[in-house]
């Protein structure tokens, strides 16, 4: 029987990622990482396959990573995981034993059996697989309406690639607005106008009663009686966690279906961790269970584990995700993270908002300035920021990420309000009226005044 | 006479900042601001007047911000400050007494008096002067060969865009690589090959011995002999604090010529503040005083002094500064906070540092993908994050920022690694190899295996 020290089980980011880690922190262990696919997409790469990128070929992770950390790197399927034992079974009936073993095997889009039609042909998930989205494309090339259900991140880049390839697109939302997990609706409703610019239709606070069509799509049915004629359905409406195999292996999964683990990101079982989509997530600031599976806290949870593999560090622990995502549409570009203010609200803080309306970069009159606005949230009686949201230019990714790191580092509002913020006319909005800090000084006023 | 709560001297980024923190923090105070100039320039912005703006009327700061604040605007010079009686005396004599004052007199360029040749027709300095700059402009516009003396920000930026308007521009500077006080010489050389790449000639470990002509410039006389032919001279060799007024007033003046100010910014007056490029600075890391201005600096302490005014705040002083830069040449930028490797160990500290060179969109096929190197120093001892510097596209300014705030909050090399990033596409580096964890990694392991 084949044994290494270390087994992760996945090939997309998490899994790379806590294979690299526990490489790095423990150079000598021998590390192999078993996937299922031939070839690994960039996750967050994926609507951009239908528009951006010519091909799918371009949205690949180079193994190239792997084989240079000195990863085995085995194309297969774990079927089973036998905890006593600690071995994983291939296809093949072989068995590969482990002194670590991490679960990162991901998530797979939300397949919703009580709609009728799902099964028709032109009906389209967004898996992370490059044969069946490979087809996928296909099928859209030959089409010229398409209709979208899910107005998440996944399913506005879809949209937006596929406009952007001159096909008639139209989102269907079940909640009153697009994007509303991560943004209050001041943002949301500029995404929405974003979209609508770029020709894109939507049909917000509407819920889909059935896909129309005789083994070929032909149509959605919606909860108000109107039908949007349609050549092809992508249907974008969530993800679930990968945790079968984990379930299997007796390991506890929590009632979300997620692999139950702890802030080291071990299950239950001392040797065997979990990542990434499949790993069990709570929020860094409403202390809740979150079903937000990113990119941003998978690859967190990645190093955590590699790690805290051999070696246990209560200053290497994850302490819950702060949900940070940015996304762009046209030359709008959108970010967040931490709470909005309608989730603050709704579990139970007590909130002071600012929000400030300034530029990317300074003067005005250089070209290229775009609208920049950031929303900060916190807490009215310690000043704590629990929350951003930005819109803006290309820097909105990177000013996102500064948010994250003042809510992780819990700034209160006077901590902002002292920070120095380097800026330049063509990089950044104007010293004397930084978004950032103006939001920031919105509440420190407020505050000073009772008037939050 | 006239009688004021709050009267600031200066109205360049830092007084527009003390005046609009006092009105919003103190909303029942009166404010009024008295500076020299009838119109202000944005001072970044003064490089880009001579190539990206076409005129300096686009690079003005608009008035309307402070008229919307309800601060009284007088355009007149303060020519002395009565301590005792609590008045500024105007240069009509008239008389304004204030409850309290902000020094914001900012700084003016060195003029090297030991250099021969600096009074000749066609040699300026970069003062925040409109009408000084407009002359320049045009005598620029004439002229063909430009040689800049000083490759720090300033110059870099003013050759930048000379040459974009098309002039041979040449920079000589003393030290063996342009903005060294700011990056090691890993980023700088990547600045001067980017200087190169533009067409500018570079003449770095030059002293200057003579400015040639008679009555007009025509050439720039270098240590080595080497004499180089120009119509035009550009000094840009630092800039000192404009103290004169205070030392007037017989506040008491730092060694390097600075305005004293303790954590509040106030002068050993309790009634006078003073902040920006005339005030007393020291670096956070290092705790020596620092000569460098900076409108990061200068606005975080406007704030931290109109926040102090009338009632003081621990939360809300100031400890240093952190010396957050950015700059671009062409589509290159270059980002640095904190100290530089070379000042680290200068200055007495143990580091361990990290470089690591990623993109920051991907995949690395998408089209725009621009390289990004992010270099992280580190106690050796403590893991924390002493100083960054940072190379790559546009979004380097917000990344600056980002690790400005990570050395503020005295972040550990632990504490980034189990940070959540965000990551998107369009606008960041990957989440696998984003370069800002990759370079706090590369330390943790230099750390773990003791080879600092």
């Amino acid at each position: 029987m084949k044994q290494v020290d270390v087994l992760v089980i996945g090939g997309s980011a998490a899994g790379i990622v806590a294979a690299t880690t526990s490489r790095n922190f423990y150079p000598a262990k021998t590390v192999a990482l078993v996937r299922k696919e031939e070839k690994m997409l960039v996750p967050c790469g994926i609507p951009y396959m239908f528009g951006t990128l010519d091909s799918s070929d371009k949205n690949v992770v180079p193994d190239m990573v792997l084989e240079k950390a000195d990863i085995e790197l085995i194309i297969d399927e774990v079927i089973s995981v036998n905890q006593q034992n600690k071995t994983c079974t291939l296809t093949d009936g072989s068995e590969i034993g482990f002194d670590k073993l991490i679960f990162a095997t991901g998530s797979s889009p939300v397949r919703p059996q009580w709609l009728e039609g799902i099964d028709l042909e032109n009906v389209f998930f967004i898996p992370k697989e490059k044969d069946y989205l490979d087809k996928g494309s296909r099928a859209f090339t030959a089409c010229n309406k398409i209709v979208v259900i899910g107005g998440g991140f996944i399913g506005v880049e879809m949209a937006d690639e596929l406009v952007k390839a001159g096909k008639d697109v139209t989102i269907v939302e079940l909640l009153p607005h697009v994007l509303s997990l991560a943004f209050d609706a001041e943002f949301a409703t500029r995404a929405e106008d974003a979209l609508l610019a770029r020709g894109i239709k939507l049909s917000c606070g509407r819920k889909v009663k059935k896909i129309l069509g005789d083994g070929k799509v032909t149509g959605v049915l919606l909860d108000n009686g109107e039908i949007l004629d349609t050549e092809a359905v992508i249907l974008s409406v969530g993800y679930n966690p990968n945790s079968n195999l984990a379930a299997k292996a007796e390991l506890t999964i929590s009632k979300m279906g997620f692999i139950k683990v702890d802030e080291y990101m071990r299950t239950e079982h001392p040797d065997i961790f979990a990542v990434g989509d499949c790993a069990e997530k709570f929020s860094f600031i409403t202390r809740t269970p979150k079903r937000t599976m990113l990119a941003s806290t998978a690859c967190a949870e990645a190093r955590i584990a590699g790690m805290n593999l051999f070696k246990l560090s209560t200053v290497r622990s994850f302490n819950g995700t702060i949900s940070i995502f940015c996304t762009a549409i046209g030359e709008d570009a959108f970010g967040a993270a931490g709470v909005t203010e309608d989730l603050a609200n709704e579990r139970g803080f007590d909130v002071c908002t600012g929000m400030f309306e300034g530029i990317d970069s300074h003067p005005g009159s250089l070209p290229g300035t775009h609208k920049q606005i950031v929303k900060l949230i916190a807490s009215k009686e310690s000043g704590t920021i629990l929350g951003g949201e930005v819109f803006g230019g290309k820097s909105v990714g990177e000013l996102t990420n500064l948010i994250g790191f003042i809510i992780q580092t819990r700034m209160t509002v006077d901590a902002v309000l002292t920070s120095q913020i380097g800026t330049h006319p063509l990089l950044t909005g104007p010293p004397t009226a930084y978004s950032l800090i103006k939001a920031a000084e919105i509440i420190a006023i407020k505050r000073n005044k009772c008037m939050c």
